[in-house]
């Protein structure tokens, strides 16, 4: 039976375990707390002292967020164990990596440049007509981001360190693609879909949306990463063309659609790769969405919204906290207009008019 | 959180806890071995010595097989906390009282008649043209059963005790219905399937095929014996017309393709209704159906079948033995044709011409 050791220990990897069990695999997890999401449900449980130990004991490593202990990934890379390679990891650890990779191989996205501290980064900001600053590391979720028009503050969540200034585009909406490519070097992908982002965080998405270029786009950074395994990326569509926002080297908050409505699930995909077993082309067998249960799960809400049909909740068992995601509602409705009146619904229900400001950071 | 506690620690436990966790559930499990599948991925394993801090421990309490210790089922029907009823158990501890139980609320079903012993079934047997015998207690999976056909023995896996004779029944196939009623006293179905068993072992089964009254007659089951949960109910089809071969008071495995190509899986409808949660109306996005991993797992074959594409594998994690259900292939396809052809070949793959052998008991 092979073991497969997940770095991380919360919902993306609890939803890796509970995705990926049925085939036969067992299943580590390196993480921050015993009680923990993945922690809870893994075979085995190893705190970060025990790196060594949980390395000696996988057969492969993967990880469930990017912000983990880099010491870690590089040893099972030099153990030939993990997936999705180091490098794109090394990107989401520097945003400005991140942006200078996306250039490089050509891929369209927004204009940038690179500020060595805040103050720099206000004085570039002010030479675009409106722009967004990143701060470089530790920044996900909206946090360490401002927004800057005309040598003013739109908004700032607070900015430290070395920043990314980025042209503001004001999209038409925001998309993202699920892609993944196997230990063979074949490609695949997930029907886009359309995301609604409040403050930087996933509010609600709903699949499917047209390609817009994002499949080859995805195809160009896959090879050019030597990836293997799920990746999420996401775009801004201005026009009808798409420019990358960001790209997350696992999987992703905007394909838990896939756990309902779809032939195979993003995790169950991701942990195929991992144990180098087939992946299967996912077919998606309804429209389908997700929204995010953030800061509280309102257990009377979550039945309510159970009681409609044709949904399911998943409930990752974390504490409640402001911005915190908790947990998600899937929905699937037989058509686009239906599915999209549901998901405003479940919004409806669960943020009311509140929506922007449990939302903000 | 909701603690739900089953009896038992076989596959069918297993697969209730890896579709019920998501809702933010815990699971107990009262089982033989710590090893074994649901204990395994339990968030508390009880050995049978440990039945009281079960019950005590546990919000609901059901069980995943029939023939359990009957005195914690009756336990935790004392305390309201058991579904389904532990009439249906009884019912399912000695095939008599089901035969009789049928015949009472007026469901068709094959000719029977109650024998003390397998001399006695012998002589009533004699009387039929072709006639089944199946000892009342510890009788399943084909295990202690005989045909006997103008007054010869035609098969005998060995039989003891009280027995029921039933009139041999010469069906065009068999089939079955899993539905379920929840606590409010809704019932529901998913879309029946075709099954083929091979010794009183399923092989493989289709979906979906008409209904022939199945509904109606599931509808009557599930109202008399005032049902909790999901229960599966077998059928022989002769000239369109069925009769109850019998029920089981659980998920069953010839539901377990409601894993792939459906929107709610049996195993998450039947722990949402002991959750006491809202069930989801099943929907059949495409045609699917399972085969049956007997004996034992031939992982390159299993690797082989994923490659198929649109196929996942459930591996239970048992040790092999002959005529042991050790996992399960879903299969989906476009059309109920494909998803024929596509069984026939996983079934020749697995088993080639020693399929007849290999179930054999």
């Amino acid at each position: 039976m092979k073991t497969i050791g997940i770095v991380g220990s919360g919902q993306l990897g609890w939803m890796m375990i509970l995705e990926g069990r049925k085939l036969g695999l067992k299943f580590n997890v390196l993480g921050k707390a015993p009680g923990d999401p993945a922690s809870r449900i893994a075979d085995r449980y190893f705190s970060s002292g025990e790196s060594e130990e949980f390395l000696k004991e996988s057969d492969f490593v993967t990880y469930e967020f990017e912000h983990v202990d880099r010491n870690v990934l590089e040893q099972a890379e030099k153990e030939e164990k993990l997936a999705p390679p180091l490098l794109a990891v090394d990107l989401k650890m520097d945003r400005s990596r991140e942006k200078d990779y996306l250039h490089s191989v050509g891929v369209p996205n927004a204009r940038y440049r690179v500020a060595e501290n805040p103050d720099e980064a206000f004085s570039i900001a002010s030479d675009f007509e409106k722009a967004v600053i990143k701060q470089c590391f530790e920044g996900y979720d909206g946090k360490g981001q401002a927004v800057v028009s005309k040598g003013q503050f739109l908004t700032n969540s607070g900015i430290n360190g070395k920043c990314v200034v980025e042209e503001f585009i004001d999209y038409d909406f925001e998309a993202s693609i699920i892609c993944y490519r196997d230990r063979h070097g074949d490609i695949g992908f997930y029907t886009p879909s359309l995301n609604y982002n409040s403050h930087g965080m996933l509010v609600y998405n709903e699949c499917p949306v047209h390609d817009y270029g994002m499949s080859s786009i995805a195809t160009t950074l896959l090879t050019s990463l030597n990836y293997v395994g799920v990746m999420g990326i996401e775009f801004f569509i201005k026009d009808g063309k798409p420019l990358v926002n960001e790209i997350s080297p696992r999987v992703h908050n905007s394909g838990h659609h896939t756990l309902m409505g779809s032939s195979i699930s993003q995790f169950e995909q991701h942990i195929r790769i991992m144990a180098d077993l087939p992946v299967s082309k996912p077919e998606l067998y309804a429209p389908s969405g997700i929204v995010n249960l953030v800061g509280s799960v309102k257990d009377q809400l979550v039945e309510k919204i159970l009681q409609m049909g044709n949904t399911t909740a998943y409930i990752y068992g974390k504490s409640e906290r402001r911005r915190r995601k908790l947990g998600h509602i899937n929905v699937v409705a037989p058509t686009f207009e239906e599915l999209h009146k549901k998901i405003a619904e479940i919004k409806e229900m669960l943020y009311g008019n509140n929506l922007d400001s449990e939302f903000m950071p």
